[in-house]
């Protein structure tokens, strides 16, 4: 693809003369028949030092590059660019006769379906869809058309996975959630009955786990990306479009709303209400509902304001026991000069 | 199954008419021929609007439904019903000819083995036993009567698991403990050469990983329940009948007694000694022995009441720097009134 | 090998006649025909009471012993001994006709690939290479000499190891990077084009997560070993000889020295830069650059001492509200005093 062409395609103007560009690298790495961007201003040092052909670039960095395509948004446009470039992943094709899939499974057109998958009685794949080697399709689930499972991902009896679907390797749906109850024979498992049910176009990361329901179902919104290693409780709701980054953990019948950001290790307790464009920040605790709109932090997670004005008085806090000691001090002393003046 | 018939078998007295029962759903999406329950108060509200045919209740909600079986214990009893309603997971049947088996491995009667499982030479599979796609066993793995091992798990040489022990898709039991010298010559690994050893009755979560130990084994007790994504180092050992919640870390030779309840994403330091029937809140970090019958919180983790107490403080601490500049200034006024009254 | 061979091998001084050895154990379990070790003095009341034939010791303990090997350095020599006494894991030999391998696959001298490895094109696999069921390799992923890869590991497109590389079961290189823009359009996913290098003797543990670079590559260096649960971002780079343990984050873009320990459950903010021989204490969260050779605890991540007069401080807290009380009634009383005394 040539310089001007790839500026077409994005709808970007372009400053400079045309070039074949072969690849997407960064300002660091990228050689000079390769594009790349700037989006973060951190790295506007790379700018001047960069052997990139061209870069995408706000307008204000437009001169200090030989070629430029200018935009106002360039994160964006730079994914643009990267689907044009980026390869498909994977080459094997076709449904594999090494793999395990029970005869009244029905396989939509074009799948692809590697070696060694394991796929149940009563499992309906869509089209487009592409099964990787490891995976475990128990009874009964259903997986929505051009969604792709990565190896190893097991989706147990029931799931069902809408369309364009991502689910990285390792990744499990549907396990048993975590209950037991304590009688007097001893600790006594609750069967999990419900199901794990994904929306579309949602992302979900490598070795992350969302537990099948007790009953009813386990959801996760259209449009959702977990991150991984992520950790979804039995009876979890997740909303649309929101972002769970890696390491969170989600306690049972908690429900996420729509449009939120749960950064890195942040713990939900169980049965909490947390409304539409809620913000947490990475390693929150959070212990009640939060309403809609809010940003919190901190274990237990608070406003973050409060958060951040707490985080600020810390270093302040030794001085605190020097200034009580101080007045305590000064007080004693003054006392004593009373006392004494009222003796006299 | 009928309303009746389901009263006699779990032992409650039952009011209203005897209706057929075909499932059991939540309170707010069961329908007319399926059973319900009401254990959590908080969900009381949906007791009115419930379409569910008969509701598991305590006395004291008895009179608010259509149809009640009366518990004392709502959600024992509903665990209880849930068995005799649950289906069985998976449908493979049989020792499949698509599976590895090393012929000198000894497979128990009625074992279900899927496609696609490797088992080693000198493992022993007692019977009853189910072990589903892409699960690995090591050399000299032993799996008791009526464990279920699901998709991808994997026991290295040598792990040991008990009967009725239930593991979840992707755990790893028996990889190598983190443990190295430094040495002049640089890192040196220290051969990990203990095992695992899993007692009776005891589920271990999706993806959890669970080390072997440098020398002798890291162990689980009998009835103890694991969730997801939790870390056990190697030569931890973990008594009978203890909850570890998801997201738990604990480091290496550390002992966790039993009863105990490790909620989400706590951390445990290693060589620690923990008691029986000790608590540990979410998050929480344990860097202490921490004597039988405790309850903790924080991190580092110290007596739960004190960790209530400096959290209920927390809000206040703004309030200090305001309270102790204005006794400073107050103190001072009073210092140079007394200065003044001196001189004069 | 008798105690007398061990010792000439290890180059240590032995006092006590020669025995037979055939393993080793703890101080606790191991027999009269066992060797054992005192690395941690934590374990010396073991001592007195040891079955063990000979044990490993410090000159200090030399005389508490029937058979001692002296070591100024009893953990590393513990270590290599253990070396001599491993078993080789699996035995399984060769290319099984189980697996997958694409023709185009190159399979170096005297690798083992177990049943249900799944090979893609263009894969490179040097000598000695162990590669066990139900690993996944990508088109284009290159194994270097004598690396072993545990049942399960799945390495995504282009992912490259060096030699001598340790990957335990269940860990998941090379799956996309979590990254989206948001456009008026809804949520972009932007394609992770780059990929991971994995330099030589690095251990990765079990259910490990290693994104892969969404241009150029997220590396490990030589000689650093990574627990298990962990995660790391895309374009994360960490240095030599580093260690990260279990349940760490790192965030994407972080760059992390040589020679670092981080410690278990550490979550790191993305872009930042961690300096050589830094050291995080457990649980910390780092939102900020650290120079080379600090120690940081806390979340927010602060200097170590500063971190520990903090903790310390904690359990005065609540008395520092009845200081200030007792303060502000004491100088009430003073002013009242002296209002008098001018009013008098």
């Amino acid at each position: 693809m040539t310089l001007f062409e790839l500026a077409a395609r994005l709808g970007l103007e372009c400053r400079g003369e045309d070039i074949e560009l072969k690849g997407i690298g960064t300002l660091e790495h990228a050689g000079p028949s390769e594009l790349s961007f700037l989006a973060n201003p951190k790295y506007a040092e790379f700018l001047p030092k960069t052997q990139a052909g061209a870069v995408i670039v706000h307008p204000e960095y437009a001169d200090k590059v030989q070629r430029a395509l200018i935009s106002m948004q360039p994160y964006q446009d730079f994914g643009r660019a990267l689907q044009l470039f980026a390869k498909k992943k994977g080459v094997f094709q076709g449904v594999s006769p090494l793999a395990f899939i029970h005869p009244d499974a029905k396989i939509g057109e074009n799948a692809t379906i590697y070696p060694f998958a394991c796929i149940e009685s009563g499992v309906v794949i869509d089209d487009n869809v592409v099964i990787y080697s490891g995976c475990y399709l128990g009874p009964g689930v259903h997986v929505g058309s051009r969604s792709v499972l990565y190896p190893n991902v097991v989706l147990m009896d029931d799931t069902h996975i809408d369309e364009g679907v991502i689910i990285h390797a390792g990744a499990v749906l549907g396990a048993d959630g975590f209950g037991f109850s304590k009688t007097e024979a001893g600790i006594e498992k609750i069967p999990q009955t419900g199901n794990v049910q994904i929306g579309r176009n949602v992302e979900i990361g490598a070795n992350t786990a969302i537990d099948r329901a007790v009953l009813d179902s386990t959801t996760v919104g259209d449009g959702t990306k977990i991150d991984n290693l992520v950790q979804l409780g039995h009876n979890v709701r997740v909303g649309k479009n929101t972002f769970i980054v890696s390491q969170v953990g989600i306690s049972g019948s908690t429900h996420i709303g729509d449009g939120c950001t749960l950064a890195g290790q942040v713990g939900v307790a169980g049965h909490l209400h947390i409304g539409n464009n809620v913000t947490i920040g990475p390693q929150s605790g959070v212990a009640k509902d939060i309403a809609d709109s809010s940003t919190v932090g901190g274990s237990p997670a608070v406003d973050y304001a409060t958060f951040m004005k707490t985080l600020a008085l810390m270093p302040k806090y030794p001085d605190i026991f020097k200034r009580l000691s101080k007045l305590e001090k000064a007080l004693a002393a003054l006392e004593t000069e009373q006392n004494e003046r009222e003796k006299a």
